[in-house]
């Protein structure tokens, strides 16, 4: 939806997401802030549907984050609202009412409580949300309620983004069937007045919030919290995962570990990360994707932490946009990232070529392939810190011109 | 020495820097990498000169580096030996060995032990160090010592720096005045292969090497270890304070905090502060000089960490290389931070004027002045984020294309 050009690294085209026994949504163009465009997602879920979330780590967290926190102890959903345009970041008192005023209305369409009425608002932040023009349109939007629509639900949240984000799968739970759809908005992460990211999975299979709860934020570790593009941190990350339970799968499980639930876990796993990645795709000026995979630490989590360090690191990230293999801004990205690492163990690859080894630059290196795999779109770099089995991978794209361009030479 | 344009933020001219009583030093082309420039510098110290240092803080730290920590245990100085074009990092055995065949050559032409030669290496990482370019050219450089000559020195411990980096003062000490020089090199903190920060201080003031250490770690935190360019950390940071005692001073101190120190702190303080602050200067790609001040958190170092999170962050630092006040960037980084911080107490100023207070976009705000102040290359930016006393102030340079083109477009 932004006049920028679609990412190179985008996905041909939006995938078929099946629709969610359970889940309805509208869009419109409430005219929130763009023109000619719809800008407000409005979701309707069936009356038991189970909610589970995971939110931004920003102390500065926006006024519907910190709603949907609140809301999210019920563990019950019945509605959704989204809009761009405006991001109801660091509107203090205003910024609460607004909330307040967009989920009553919600609710009062719905026929439902408003805490059972999640909401996220993403763009730009300090400016006072005007939500009369999304409630002025909520009875509207309450008669086009209908299922499936996912595409045109995944264009309403975009900001910066370049493409739609989508991702769906098949799960099998206690012998039935249940389906997984989910959409996401992001580029850039995370600018707070144009690329917060948000993600929604929808789902019909029968599971309690609780277990819910868990799954979701195992998966998210291993997939929205394994990308970067900036490093930077928005006010209003939401990813939120809704069961409305049609499928009718039997329940009664132990825990998110329970045997039946491990097709279900892995399939949600696949589908947040199949959206992270995309949203790492459409990174603000991003030419190449990288795949960054750290092992022998002293354990998963210093594993993230170097992984991290090396995908945040602006000398690695524009060696890659140079098309450059430089190991030595890797090794220096794995020195400063505070975890233990034996420098004379460190073995690093490249499009799967060793370059160094045992803390040394490998004798006779051909830099031929390795020059041809930096070339490519799709970059991998893996690090053995050789002290332990820890292990980790995270996603991110490349530093170039574009993301200078898109956030300095454009005025906000 | 590089062939980049000298920063536009660069001083007028290297300032006159006093000789220091019991420091000589001698500047060589050596060819270690660079062709027609010099790129060896040896120092020769006073028999019983004290020794200070600050090392990087990363994990794989190069041979000198480890080398120096070693010898700092001896508390004192006789010979210092620097080369730039080879930073000697990720270099394994090899490495050390250099380091050693290079300071016993030292210590044979300065009559002193081997433990007393400080060493460092600044240039490309993972290529076995050539240490008889340096070595060979020994007995012509001890031929040279002398006296002064430190824009010379400066230059010759140059890799991408744009202009070469000195700062001076004098302190009352016990009634005597003594004498403070400093040289410094880097440009991007920092690229292992590219520009590694160097800095060495020189005295002529008598003070002992246990207080030295203390004086020298509290200048650091609050100069060198408060200015970022891409918060990238070199393998080989170092910074080096010497004191030969020439000056004759009476001794005996209580410890760093002894009012005998008071003017001597303070001076030392000033010189690595503005030698820091011409590394910032130098940023690659940099236009702009930004200052940050956070107040009002809890302690002082939750204030440097809220303000490093700032400074640290692209999407601040492409918004002023814009020249746009983007405060909602600020409030970002200022979430992110993971320190207290009252979001409904949060007051930005940015130039002086007050854009938000207690959380809100001020009433009325008038852009132009600020606007204005943006056009500047001087920006200040203050934030008060309303929980307590805890106070920072740090430096940084904005993030331009410049810097992509340094560190992509140019193959290292």
């Amino acid at each position: 939806m932004s006049d920028l050009p679609v990412s190179p690294l985008a996905p041909g085209a939006f995938p078929d997401l099946p629709a969610i026994a359970g889940v309805r949504v509208a869009t419109r163009a409430c005219g929130v802030k763009y023109k000619g465009r719809t800008d407000v997602l409005l979701a309707a879920f069936a009356p038991e549907t189970q909610a589970a979330g995971v939110f931004t780590k920003s102390l500065t967290a926006s006024a519907p984050v910190d709603w949907c926190r609140k809301c999210l102890t019920g563990g019950v959903a019945n509605g959704l609202i989204v809009n761009s345009g405006n991001a109801n970041a660091f509107t203090g008192r205003l910024g609460e009412e607004a909330v307040e005023q967009v989920v009553e209305a919600v609710a009062d369409r719905l026929a439902c409580r408003p805490s059972r009425v999640f909401a996220a608002s993403t763009g730009v932040i300090g400016e006072a949300l005007n939500f009369r023009a999304i409630t002025d349109e909520l009875a509207a939007m309450a008669g086009d309620l209908a299922a499936g629509g996912w595409h045109a639900a995944a264009q309403a949240i975009m900001t910066t983004d370049t493409f739609p984000k989508g991702a769906a799968a098949e799960a099998a739970v206690n012998g039935r069937t249940v389906k997984i759809a989910g959409i996401a908005k992001g580029s850039g992460m995370i600018a707070p007045d144009m690329a917060t990211m948000l993600a929604y999975v929808f789902t019909d299979a029968a599971i309690p919030a609780a277990v819910l709860q868990d799954l979701l934020a195992d998966a998210c570790d291993r997939s929205f919290n394994a990308i970067t593009v900036d490093s930077d941190t928005s006010t209003s990350d939401t990813l939120m995962l809704f069961a409305t339970g049609a499928a009718g799968n039997e329940q009664g499980f132990s825990g998110p570990d329970d045997p039946a639930l491990a097709d279900f876990r892995a399939k949600l796993e696949a589908v947040t990360l199949d959206l992270a990645q995309q949203v790492v795709r459409d990174g603000e000026g991003a030419s190449k994707f990288i795949e960054i995979t750290v092992t022998g630490a002293a354990t998963d989590a210093a594993a993230k932490t170097i992984a991290l360090s090396i995908a945040n690191s602006p000398l690695v990230k524009t060696a890659i946009a140079g098309e450059d293999a430089n190991w030595g801004r890797v090794v220096m990205a794995v020195g400063k990232a505070g975890e233990r690492a034996d420098r004379d163990r460190l073995n690093i690859t490249m499009g799967g070529v060793t370059i160094a080894k045992n803390g040394l630059a490998v004798d006779g290196y051909d830099e031929a392939p390795v020059a041809a795999h930096m070339r490519g779109q799709e970059i991998d770099i893996a690090v053995d810190v050789g002290v332990g089995n820890g292990r980790a991978t995270v996603w991110t794209c490349d530093l170039t011109h574009g993301y200078i361009s898109i956030n300095a030479d454009y005025r906000s």
